[in-house]
């Protein structure tokens, strides 16, 4: 499905957010070794990722800031809008409904769902819960592109069936627990608990 | 500083969880194809992994799921209270100090700063949103090991300076921005926009 590596498109993503501050502040053109200290990587590598895509600079002249960018937004699927729709509406599904940082970058969040009736009719940053049992109708209606799960463990396989199911493309997970899609669905996990005990791994074996 | 790659810590994390399920559920034993397809990957993978720590299973009989999962916690530092203290008091980090995945696992919020005079003082979960200038002072006295950051972009690397400064030896970033951190510490970054964003890059680069 994907064409070049996860971690390329990662720091494609950290470039974009440089380069649009960049541009903020009045820049017109920058290097590829002030793309990469920001990127945490190296000049070398910065040109290879942006090769991937075609010539962008010129030799000691650096990337022109504006068209480097423009072209980052169209590779990362970022010139339009994008409708999300959330399910689960506990602390971390609310939280994520009013993250402004989404909206920010094209992601809309048309629609968030659950199963508990004392959370169905709370207004969200304008958008209502409404009762999971719509979600195959607004999913016919909407046509959200990407759902974000924040139900508990046990009740995210079945959901996932169910947007998938519905027509789903793509799914962030935020419940505890892996998950399975069929090929031609993309799925991403956040994981809270387990980046905590990769940090706690590392500190129990640190060297020092 | 770490040992073992981080996706091999990333599975032992996935198996404990299924490990620990599997114990509630009354069962003695658990074979490696058991585990494999909790965790989604191979039976030879599984056993490579747990490899690396010694000798656990008996041929024919599988894994003893008590003794695997005690090895599992000792391995992943769980065997111990850790505590946590989370400097930004937002959205996402009103979310984080209530987030009952990181007691369940012995990660215990011992504090929550803002700078915002608004937010000091509300209680989330038993725990009081203190005064950011009290966070070099609580460091020293509580001694937190982990700190999970969720503030502006802008305001991410000074705090993490004066974390570090302090004595923090791991951070886990939820600002969405790159941080650096010196030898010795470890950092992780979870980032929201970037998950959607690598979602969307699979979207628009699909092959049907």
């Amino acid at each position: 499905m994907k064409r070049i590596a996860e971690s390329t498109v990662r720091r494609l993503s950290l470039y974009l957010r440089f380069l649009e501050e960049f541009e903020a502040q009045g820049h017109q053109t920058i290097s590829s070794g002030e793309l990469a200290s920001q990127g945490g990587t190296t000049s070398a590598q910065v040109r290879k990722d942006l090769s991937f895509f075609g010539s962008f600079g010129k030799r000691g002249l650096g990337y022109s800031v504006s068209a480097l960018s423009a072209s980052l937004r169209e590779i990362l699927g970022l010139g339009r809008q994008w409708n999300v729709i959330i399910v689960g509406a506990g602390k971390i599904g609310a939280a994520l409904a009013q993250y402004k940082g989404f909206r920010e970058r094209g992601f809309k969040v048309v629609g968030v769902y659950d199963t508990d009736s004392a959370r169905v009719g709370r207004s969200l940053d304008g958008v209502h819960v409404k009762d999971q049992r719509e979600l195959e109708g607004d999913v016919a209606k909407l046509k959200p592109q990407i759902a974000l799960i924040a139900v508990p463990a046990e009740a995210a396989q079945p959901l996932v069936d169910r947007l998938v199911k519905s027509g789903v493309r793509a799914i962030l997970n935020f419940a505890p627990t892996p998950l399975t899609v069929p090929k031609g669905v993309t799925l991403r996990s956040v994981n809270m608990a387990l980046e905590l005990e990769i940090l706690s791994y590392a500190l129990v074996n640190a060297d020092d």
